[in-house]
């Protein structure tokens, strides 16, 4: 079914309200969603909406409480999101960073405690759209072995790293899988193979089926070992920056909440004008495609998709709009 | 051959003094070629030292130059290493930004037209022995595709994350590529394949052999489109933050000079006690090598090499240790 950017997000929107959402927050979660749906990220967009509304009605995700200081140090602080809705509390972390950056040149929150914060892109959208930069993540349940094992022992903790760009931000929004859970959840549900390989079979042998992964749960690291020690290594920087829980401790529990994240603003203007920064840019996304015009940078498909969608409507499976229409 | 620690120092800090280095210079920079080789990263150890030096001799590397301050902002610094010996330079900035951050809560120094800093590792672990954690990385000269093309257009720039920890810190360091030039060119001299595929022969096809794929000059990104895109985004991100050059700049002078770096530190230790920090870092490693001690995490096989190889001493090749002694 073809829906235009207003009929998906009023759709959701209207889900949301029903569940207790102020008018304020659930025109800015209907409108995230809406946006990750337009960008052509269905697995962290429309496709996850029915598990939120699982984690509202299990009070996973508290929908009236809002994000407060705990520790503040110069151009440093850290946040306790007390399990509001992760894109509320995330919006919330990397609007104060990008503050701190405005007064000291760089900014850091810490955010202990919030929810899943869906797409990691949107954040680093945001904040280049007010001409910041932005490196930022987030840890997770543990979803994936590590590089050698075989048990779910590291989250695949997706990072975001975005800069300003007037033809829409460069933003590097990538999890230490391969592929994302929610990517194999989609695929799945498309009944696609993956391009690569993205994990391992119940026999122990590397596939691209996602079913097969998503029964093994034996997902890939991206990059073999070093999404596996980066996967590492930011888990334990977002518990420590935060004062929140490990991917260990967040397992403990079975459920996914109770997260750490971190968003770090870099004040670019300063020394930086508008213009050399485009220079810059240009000339360098005109060298990496120079006679290949196929060659992506990081934001380059995510602005095609949501200039075509916006255009076009998008087409959302029957069984997902029924899905959504019967929350 | 066997050398001790203070024998292969003694030998590299003789060289430097020959071509010019001060006394307190030649000792750091001799220090930081042997704890990389005895740690085991032969690769940005000693095997690069001769390259070094030909670089003094050419002086793309400037011996007597010290960095500058550009710019200033807050917890935010532009240094200009003026073509100075990129250890000399890296550890400046690395050590300036600790002080921003002890001050700031955070600290960012981005660092222009400074050569190449050996191993991005090097800077982590001193950083991450002060108390302090750091984010780091450099772009180089273009000398790997972009996932998709087969031309080098973009650059394999380094990244580290370092978390200091009691048993040695925890740094990931890592190249954009799945094997580090420098691991490919040790390899081949050892007359060894790759655990895994690292590029492509020049027929295209995927493989193994580090000589091949020197050949082809056809590197293969970490994690493919994601090492890629990763890559992009740290080289965009020097270049801005630094005032300097990008990849494709740097690469128009065919030397891999004038290089951009950053270094962001942050100062851990006014929320989170050492105490609490080592609970939770020993708590997750534990957990992760739970049933399976063979698991990695950043940092220790490292920490395993050196405590070897202080112990013992550490075999160098023979063709090696003379082409040193014939500089």
């Amino acid at each position: 079914m073809k829906l235009l950017y207003s009929q998906l997000k009023e759709l959701l929107n209207g889900k949301l309200i029903k569940y207790g959402f102020s008018s304020i927050d659930s025109d800015i979660i209907s409108e995230i969603f809406t946006e990750s749906t337009f960008d052509g990220v269905f697995s962290h967009g429309i496709n996850r909406f029915p598990l939120f509304i699982d984690f509202v009605k299990k009070t996973i995700v508290k929908i009236s409480e809002k994000p407060s200081l705990v520790n503040a140090f110069g151009a440093f602080e850290q946040w306790n999101g007390n399990l509001g809705p992760g894109i509320l509390n995330a919006l919330h972390a990397s609007n104060r960073a990008v503050e701190l950056a405005m007064e000291n040149g760089i900014g850091l929150v810490g955010l202990q405690n919030t929810n899943h914060w869906m797409r990691a892109g949107t954040y680093g959208r945001k904040v280049a759209e007010k001409g910041f930069m932005l490196i930022g993540w987030t840890n997770t349940i543990p979803n994936m072995p590590a590089w050698g094992g075989e048990i779910s022992n590291i989250g695949n903790n997706p990072f975001v790293f975005a800069i300003p760009h007037k033809n829409g931000p460069i933003v590097l929004d990538m999890a230490m899988s391969q592929f994302a859970y929610g990517k194999l959840e989609w695929m799945t549900r498309m009944g696609k193979d993956l391009s690569d390989f993205g994990g391992y079979n119940s026999k122990g042998e590397l596939t691209k089926n996602p079913a097969e992964i998503l029964e093994s749960q034996r997902i890939l690291p991206t990059g073999l070992w070093k999404g596996s020690a980066m996967a590492i290594v930011l888990d334990l920087a977002a518990a420590i920056l935060s004062g929140g829980k490990t991917s260990k401790q967040i397992g403990e529990k079975d459920i996914e909440t109770s997260l750490s994240q971190v968003f770090i603003a870099i004040n670019i203007e300063k020394f930086f004008s508008e213009e050399a920064r485009e220079t810059l840019i240009n000339e360098t996304l005109e060298f990496i495609q120079f006679n290949n015009a196929e060659v992506g940078y990081p934001g380059k498909r995510v602005m095609k998709n949501r200039m075509e969608n916006l255009k076009n409507g998008i087409d959302i499976p029957e069984n997902l709009i029924q899905k959504i229409n019967s929350l």
